[in-house]
């Protein structure tokens, strides 16, 4: 680890916190156990399948389980089937997915690019994943047909020293809320954080670079890929970029959104001046009805819309909510309520929660609108016959500088009214448009969901702090 | 009067209209001889007096009375004595002063660029106003002095016919609010009207004109002094500049206000359309108490600024008053309390009030605030430092986008306490600010003032509406 300029005492602290962090993450052996036990079981039932339909396939394991980089607990697993080529795209479907199921009893069909398997065993998420075999990574013609190359890249340049390093940035990561590339974080992916520690070799050096991090600006090519970095620039407009050593037409960090690289960069610099154990393992707070009431009481004005989840996969929910979100917020802006911030919560399975802090619930009832100038014949006749005898005019029109102006009366002066009456006239994600939904105002939402998880979602979007401050 | 393509039905609704105005705008001989009798009686005790001190004056009258312009029941007599150059600058304030006081028994003095005189007579009010005698314009030191070229200017081009189109125009100017080049109208004055009719000859082809006009691309030279227009625009940049013919160097329509302007062209164009008494002699509609409830009912947020009225010449007092009201508008637009509109009001004697209509008198607790971006360490570090143990700190901080935000909770949220609290913060004239004040919302107004006057202004200030429309 690097150690410019950092006095004994700070050295130290650090040293532990890291230590301390390091035996918290890292699987111990009856995990390790555990896993290669639950993999050894797929594996062997998968191959019994493929000699049975008389398909020669590979089978591998990818992920962080693959690259020993997982954290202790993680419960994700993937495995891989690899099919021979010749079998026609086709196949994928059918005799790869015939296969994937006769991994394990309880499964579901999950689909990305491709259908796959996605089964639960002894308490793990075990992701089985049919692909083609390939010899070059320009035969790949599915992202996840890339995981191998990237599996093959990091296990033969890592060494252990660099997967507790990888450990360590993750669960920081965890910690101040940016890891994960699907759609529900956009943040940093698994290998991403891999490719940073390939590039800083240490976390420390990692951070003390990214502390200084501009977004926008910022061009990593851990492989030297490129031999003009400003060429990359031309490619690629993301807020990082991160050049993928095994295919240089990718950004690792395509999926990185500008407020999870700035809450890195942020985190990065604060850690560095003051590090502490709770950037790792902040302090999970749910939120009590008694703080609602009080936040409320301070001048919080809070509206939720509460849907039924539509069952669609992660990422497309995901996509999904936050276009809804994105569009009602731009439905209460244009009818003049000022949304201070917004968020979104499911269960991914039951309830979907739009989340919006308000300026006001109730706006003013009178609304100035300014007309066109006097000098605009045709544009003053349309606005005084639509604005003179109007019941819909509070007063005027009159001229202000040399402008027609007129006061009306707005037809809708609550957010909650706006919601019910407007919902669709929205930007929506299709399945979120067409859901019932439920206003609620303040702490009442807590009389319909008071799940942990949703109190501490709710916890987080009321006090906004972000935890390692 | 011009009459291009106007309709025999509305040639002749025009023509009784403008009959009927005539009829009342135009003195009768009872007035005139009224008039004449106050004017031989100021000269007489005029020219005694300056015989008594020994200086050789000449007494003239100036204005609208000497022009023959004059509204029926127009009250304003001027009277010049014109002084020899001779006896230097300060014996305008010393003996010419003595000598325009000998002109009357009840008078008080007043003020423009030096001191002159004013007193009723009869119920009339004559100025009396001491002057030096000069040949030339060059030679005029005050815009007072150039007066009486105007006079001559006018009496010696005008015919009987330009007269009525005079009255005419002025009556039109005073119906739609715009007649006035005192800083409390900010409008046209009476040798602007004559000017107008000078160059367009008639009261209905200068509204033809009118009617096509845009602030800031108007110019108007009625002597022809100069050879190119765009000379002209390189001088002057008012919304309208008309060239005075004794006096190249100035625009008669300096004082003249955007709004005033708008308002004129707007009514021009309408008045063309719809010929109508009511553009000349608006009814004036005085607001009752139930009147200003209903209004509060409808959605109107109304707050007055109540204050004793410092002795002060209108003009100076008008100054001040919109100076006061302007940096009023400015606090509380500062404190985010939008002014959807403001006006003021006073007696010019015991009272002023200022007017808000404000889309709140309240506004939200919380107020949402962006802080520098991420990549600035410096001012990270401040605004950290500023906002984490901060009281006034409702939720926060933290990153969105690339910033750091806070949401802060108001200090003052009810624009009444803003006032009462921060009064003085505000930009004033100098006399507005050293006075006592009191706080008023909505009809409570009324029982603290209840004049016809105040009561008129403040139905235009609520209704908003052009009379004419």
């Amino acid at each position: 680890m690097s150690n410019t300029h950092r006095k004994p005492e700070l050295e130290e602290k650090l040293a532990n916190i890291l230590r301390e962090v390091l035996k918290r993450v890292t699987p111990n052996t009856s995990e390790r156990l555990k896993i290669l036990h639950i993999i050894d079981e797929v594996k062997q039932k998968i191959l019994r399948k493929a000699y049975e339909v008389g398909v020669n396939v590979d089978v591998s394991v990818e992920g962080s389980i693959a690259k020993d980089t997982w954290l202790s607990n993680d419960k994700d697993v993937d495995v891989f089937i690899h099919l021979p080529k010749e079998l026609g795209k086709e196949s994928l479907k059918t005799v790869g997915l015939e296969i994937c199921r006769s991994a394990c009893e309880n499964w579901i069909e999950a689909y990305a690019e491709h259908p796959y398997v996605q089964a639960n065993i002894n308490g793990f998420r075990v992701d089985i994943i049919p692909v083609f075999k390939i010899n070059n990574i320009n035969e790949a013609e599915t992202a996840v047909a890339r995981t191998p190359f990237h599996t093959q890249f990091i296990n033969s340049r890592f060494n252990n020293r660099m997967r507790k390093e990888v450990r360590i940035l993750k669960q920081f990561m965890k910690g101040v809320g940016v890891y994960g590339a699907e759609i529900r974080v956009k943040g940093f992916s698994g290998y991403l954080c891999e490719l940073l520690i390939y590039k800083y070799k240490s976390f420390m050096n990692l951070l003390e670079n990214a502390s200084k991090w501009k977004p926008y600006h910022v061009v990593i090519d851990p492989a030297k890929c490129y031999s003009n970095l400003n060429e990359v620039r031309k490619i690629f407009t993301d807020p990082l970029i991160v050049i993928d050593p095994v295919d240089k037409k990718r950004n690792v960090a395509a999926a990185l959104s500008i407020d999870k690289m700035a809450k890195f960069i942020a985190a990065s610099r604060a850690f560095k001046e003051n590090p502490s154990l709770n950037f790792f393992f902040p302090i999970t707070d749910k939120i009590t009805k008694s703080e609602m009431i009080k936040m409320r009481r301070r001048g919080f004005k809070t509206l939720f819309i509460v849907l039924k989840c539509p069952k669609l996969v992660p990422d497309i929910l995901w996509g999904e909510v936050f276009k809804s979100l994105e569009g009602l917020s731009k439905l209460l802006e244009k009818y003049d309520f000022k949304v201070l911030s917004k968020d979104a919560w499911s269960d991914e399975r039951n309830i979907v929660v739009l989340a919006f802090q308000l300026e006001n619930i109730e706006i003013p009832k009178i609304k100035k609108q300014i007309g066109p100038p006097i000098f605009l014949y045709e544009s003053e006749r349309n606005f005084l016959k639509k604005n003179i005898l109007n019941k819909d005019v509070a007063s005027g029109p009159c001229i202000e500088g040399d402008r027609w102006v007129v006061y009306k009366l707005r037809k809708i002066t609550k957010a909650d009214d706006l919601i019910r009456i407007k919902f669709t006239e929205a930007k929506h994600g299709p399945h979120i448009k067409t859901q019932n939904f439920e206003v609620i105002i303040g702490e009442k939402i807590l009389n319909k969901i008071d799940t942990d998880d949703f109190r501490v979602f709710l916890k987080k979007f009321m006090s906004k702090k972000e935890d390692w401050i």
